[in-house]
This record gives C-alpha cells, sequence and structure tokens, in this order.
C-alpha cells in the first residue's frame, strides 16, 4: 500500500518549533505518513492569504492526501475545529474560512465537527487537536468516529473572493496574494483575449495580455494568466508590488473583457 | 519495525544548503530515516533560544527519536561533542548548555564524548561529526561505540534558566524566547491562580491570568500559561515584543504567587 | 531496494506553496522518493548562488542522487531545460548555468533536452516540467525517455569563476556567496601555506590563514580555508558582510600564494 501523504499549512513560521512539534505527535501516530511542508511563513494570521496557497497547491497532491492547516486566530474561542471531506483529499483545519478556495474547486461531501479533548492547551490546538486528528485520518480512521457530522452548507466561507463587474462594463477585483518575487496575484480567473485587455493598478494601465515574463523587458511591467490560472501582474526581473506599491487587498480594474 | 525518527534543530537559517549537506550524510549512513526539522532560523549561535525550542519539541516524539541539535558558536575550538541517552531519546549536540532545558524534563543516564575524526573539517561539525554520529545512532549502534563515556554530572548546564524569589515576596524571571507572533515566553513555570497575580512586563501591569488570547479585545495585553507550561505575555492578534519594546534576557516581575 | 533520493533546490522561498506544489506532482509519480531540501530562500534568480549552493552540497548525497534545481530567470523564453548524468548524480535544471560548479566536479556523460509537453504553464516550469522528469528519473526511467541527447560541451557555463593571476604574482578572486552568519565565501580554492599568506577585502588586510574561528578574538577578521575547500573571510561571533560592507561578486586579493 502507498505510504499515506499529508501536507502542512501554518502561519508559524520556521523558528519557533511548533510545525517540529505537530510533526512529533503525527508520527507518534501515523510513523508512516509522508509530511510535505506547503508553507509556514505566511504572515501571520493571513486566513486569505492560506486559502490562496492551498488551493493553488492541493490539486497537484495524491487522491487522499490529508491537508492539515493551522492559521487560526481565534484559537481558544469558539471557532470550530473540522474535518471535510472530497473527492479527493481531507481537510483539517479550523472552520475561519481558510478552506474556501479549496472547497470551491473540490466540493466537500462530509464536514465534521471535531470533538475537543478536555486535555487541550487553550493556545496550541495544532498541537493537541489538528495533528493527532489528521494523523489518525492518514492511517485510516473515519472521519465520522473522530467527531459529530457538520452540514457542509453551514461552513464559513470569505468574503470578498469574487471580482465584480461595474456598470461601465469593467470588472473590479483585488490582489489575493504577493509572492516572493513582488508578483501581485488577483482574484480575476482566466482572462481571455489578449491585446483588447487592459489592467488598471496602482496608477499604471497595462496593456494587453502577455504569455511569461519573457515577453517583455528586463523591468517592464507585464499581465499575464498565472500558473493558477489568476491574472497576475509582474515586473520582469522585478518586483511588481514594489514598483506598484500595491498589497493584498488592493483594488485592481480590468477593462475590455467579452 | 517502525523507521527510526530524527529531528534536527540548527542555526543555519535554509539559504546555504547546510541542513541539507548534513541531510545527505545522514542518508548515506541510513537510508530509512524519517527526518523531521524542529528549527532552522534560530538566531544565529543563540544556545539559549536553541535550547528552549528543543525542549519544548522534543516530548512529543516517539520514544527512541535522536535529537541532533547544532548551535555551536565553539565549532573548532575545545567544546566536546556528545551523544547523551535518556529514557525516551539520544541526543547529540555540542557541550554548550544546549541541552539544558531538555534534560531538566528528561534526565540523562549516558552521556559520551564523540570521537573526532582526523578528516573534520575544522568549521563544519555538523557534517562531519555531528550528523554521522546521528545517522549511526537511528540505525542502532550503540552511543558507547562512538566514544569515550563522559559523568553525566559533568554536562555544561546554561546559567539564569530558574526565576528567583525576591524578598518581598515576588518572582523576579526574564524572557525565554519571544516567538514569531511576538509572544514573550518567560521561564516561569506553571503559575496558579488566576486573579490574584500581577505581572510586570517593559513598564506596564497585567493584572490576572486568562486561559488564552482571546479571552481579551483585540490589541488588548494578556498573561496565560503557554502550551509548554510557562507563563507568556501576548497581544491579541498583536505583538506584545513589539508593544512592550522587550526581547530575550529581558526582566519579568511576578506578584501574588501562592 | 533502497528508496531514492531527490533534492530540491529554488529560490521560491517558504511562503507561496511553489515548494510544496512541486513535491505533490513528485509524489504522485514516484510515491517512494525521500525528497530533501538544499535551499529554497535563495536570492530570487540568483543563479551564481544557486549554483554554489548546490556544488557544496551535492557530493555527500548518496550515489544516484536526482538533484532538482529551479533558478529560472529565463522561464517561458528559449533556455532548454536538461537533464545531465554523471558518474555519482542525476541533475534536472534550467540550462543556464546553475549546473556550472557541480559538474566541474563531477562531469557529465549525458545531456537531454528536456521534451516540453503542450500542457505546459508559461510561467511555473518547475511544476509543470521540472519536477515530473525528477519524479520518472528518481522512478528508473532512463533520461533518453525524456528527450533528445545534446552535447555535454554545449551546456552553458557561468563566466567568472575562477580567480586570475595578476602581473605581480598575486590572485584576484570574488565572492562567491555571503551565508547566514556573514561569513564571505571566495573563489580562491584550497590555498596553502599559512603565514605568508595576505588577504585585501574591503579595504583590509588580514595576514595569515587560521584553521578556524575560534583562533582569533571574538569580533576579530579571520581569513581560513572553509569546509567546501575555498578560501573564506569571518568575524569571530560577528558577521564579515557587515564589518567589510561586502556582497556577492566584490572583488577580493590574496598576495604571497605560492
Amino acid at each position: 500500500m502507498a505510504r499515506p501523504v499529508m501536507t502542512l499549512t501554518t502561519d508559524f513560521g520556521q523558528a519557533d518549533g511548533y510545525v517540529g512539534t505537530m510533526k512529533g505527535v503525527i508520527l507518534g501516530i501515523c510513523p508512516e505518513a509522508t509530511l510535505v511542508d506547503i508553507a509556514h511563513d505566511l504572515c501571520p494570521q493571513a486566513v486569505r492569504q492560506a486559502a490562496y496557497v492551498l488551493h493553488t497547491a492541493a490539486p497537484y497532491f495524491p487522491p487522499g492526501t490529508v491537508h492539515l492547516v493551522v492559521v487560526d486566530p481565534g484559537v481558544g474561542s469558539r471557532r470550530r475545529p473540522i474535518v471535510v471531506q472530497t473527492a479527493r483529499a481531507l481537510y483539517v483545519a479550523p472552520d475561519n474560512g481558510v478552506l474556501s478556495l479549496a472547497l470551491a474547486r473540490d466540493p466537500p461531501h462530509l464536514a465534521i465537527h471535531l470533538a475537543e479533548t478536555a486535555q487541550a492547551s487553550a493556545t496550541f490546538h495544532g498541537r493537541d487537536i489538528f495533528a493527532p486528528a489528521a494523523a489518525h485520518l492518514a492511517c485510516g480512521v473515519d472521519p465520522r468516529d473522530l467527531g459529530e457530522p457538520l452540514p457542509v452548507s453551514g461552513l464559513i466561507t470569505l468574503p470578498g473572493l469574487c471580482p465584480e463587474l461595474q456598470p461601465d462594463g469593467s470588472w473590479r477585483g483585488t490582489i489575493l496574494h504577493v509572492d516572493r518575487f513582488g508578483n501581485l496575484i488577483t482574484n480575476i480567473q482566466h482572462p481571455r483575449a489578449g491585446d483588447q485587455i487592459s489592467v488598471l493598478a496602482g496608477g499604471e494601465r497595462i496593456v494587453g495580455l502577455k504569455r511569461t515574463f519573457s515577453d517583455v523587458a528586463v523591468g517592464e511591467l507585464v499581465a499575464y494568466v498565472g500558473s493558477s490560472g489568476y491574472l497576475e501582474i509582474a515586473v520582469r526581473e522585478g518586483s511588481a508590488a514594489a514598483r506598484l506599491g500595491m498589497a493584498v487587498g488592493d483594488p485592481v480594474c480590468v477593462e475590455g473583457l467579452p
């Protein structure tokens, strides 16, 4: 039998040992798990950024992968720890919207409210609740054995994930994510029809969609459809975020979409 | 047989290939090892911070785990490379106090002075001495085959790890660690009796112990017992380190402890 | 049979999920692979730095390891994706010189121009071309089945990797890499004969080669042969890069070499 694969996505960084502690718990329960880090250097408590990163990576993992996500500003409050099962994967996360984008592509058919154990700490549910649940799932435990079912329609969804059509026919979207290279990833999916499009962002107008960075000169702004299907804005061998002074949540306008 | 688990804790960062090089050495000797990073982004040469991070993570790993720790400002000098065996685990590290906190919880019954090989470099003992020793241990080699026994009472211990009772009945401790969220972890363990306690830190007084961050409003200071059993100070959805201008080693005072 | 080992070296950082996505692709094709990160926090698009880090780590991995390297400022342009086979290892990378130093130590006997698939994105060849190729190699696929052979003599080599002898008998080299501790690694290999040597760097003169940092006082400059065989400059428990104001590409001069 293939070894079970589990991914980890957190805002815990790499300097405090929190991720290593969770992996110790997981390997104690499910020693044969293959553990893969998706990201841990997310901005602290950036649920929206985590939702973006998770949904771009998750589809590339083998069927049956368990995705453990701990970006959890509400730890210790009443937000629910959940397990969500889809046709492709299992997700373990706080019910705070961090799964919104992943579940929009990979719809849930089962949601479980994880039972909390009496001895859980109040501040590190990653170690005490989420990691053990994910490890049991990786070893084949049925999600229904880990808590009570919830209606999947009641899961929390982040607002403002979709662009809006304006009266003048343009679309108004936002920046979903800024990657390490300073590329700006918008929430506008699969735009087509290259030359007629104008992208307005940070006070500049970018005319036409290109195929990739190297279709413009070094240092120039370029708009293109990124590897996850979203409209992106970059500077070839530079940072669009720095050039345009833009960050997550800032508005982008696209004219000329059919 | 379960695959052996080994953890790695260093101040090598992630940009220089030093950790990857050690893993290559380990997999060449013990291909079946499961390698888990505890932390590599520790402040360079921060033995005290490494000691803290290691001792919070180590207890959550399966029995028999090998913990490899290379935070080693004295590389190439006379400090001793050691193996320490406890009831739960094996530790491989320089004898510079980095194991102090872990061994206080998990007492050693055997210490070995690792034999140094003639061909070891003078500056990268992680690759040439510590990683091979850890790999041999993971594959079942007896620690006594790797060097000469040392008295466990002679291992170096970091000073100043315990809080001190003051003449007025208060306790004076210090900040052991500042985590990624700016939470301040003190060296005061398991305080009880919530409401009577006052914590004085960075010129502010925090009255009462709470259960978790979400017991105060966003932006407020909160004192609580953290997930490793120490008194911690946080700002909900903010940074206590920034708010109080505090760092590792700074003093904290607690009044009203029974 | 031993599990295949694969290393990953990129400039993707740890916050965007790009590395995790590649690992998902790899585990879908070759579930038994052991994946080891060499470095992902390289400066964006720093081909020279990646070449250095790769060649210091690669020799320490078991024979047959697959080294996947994605530092690729030319993604989407005409630069060739390649596989290179040596007596010790397989490399998968863009043909942009990033393998120069590794192949100087471990000469290639076969190079393959990877066939590009029609459905590859224009901006994430790490996920769509390099990771699948590396995974197939790890599972035992013959490199010749992945594309057309290339003459190994035609692979791109980075310029300026070797120091130059000056008319006055001194050697002029450059800084190849600055590591996390601020140590300056030069491109001058295996200098001998300690006391007669002078190193001129950043306006200072360092007389004599030492064995290691601890041969000088805390805060002092020291020149020594580093763990990879190159002349390095450090400040004991400090940063030579900060002290001398030096960075990658800056000149270093050595007098008194035989």
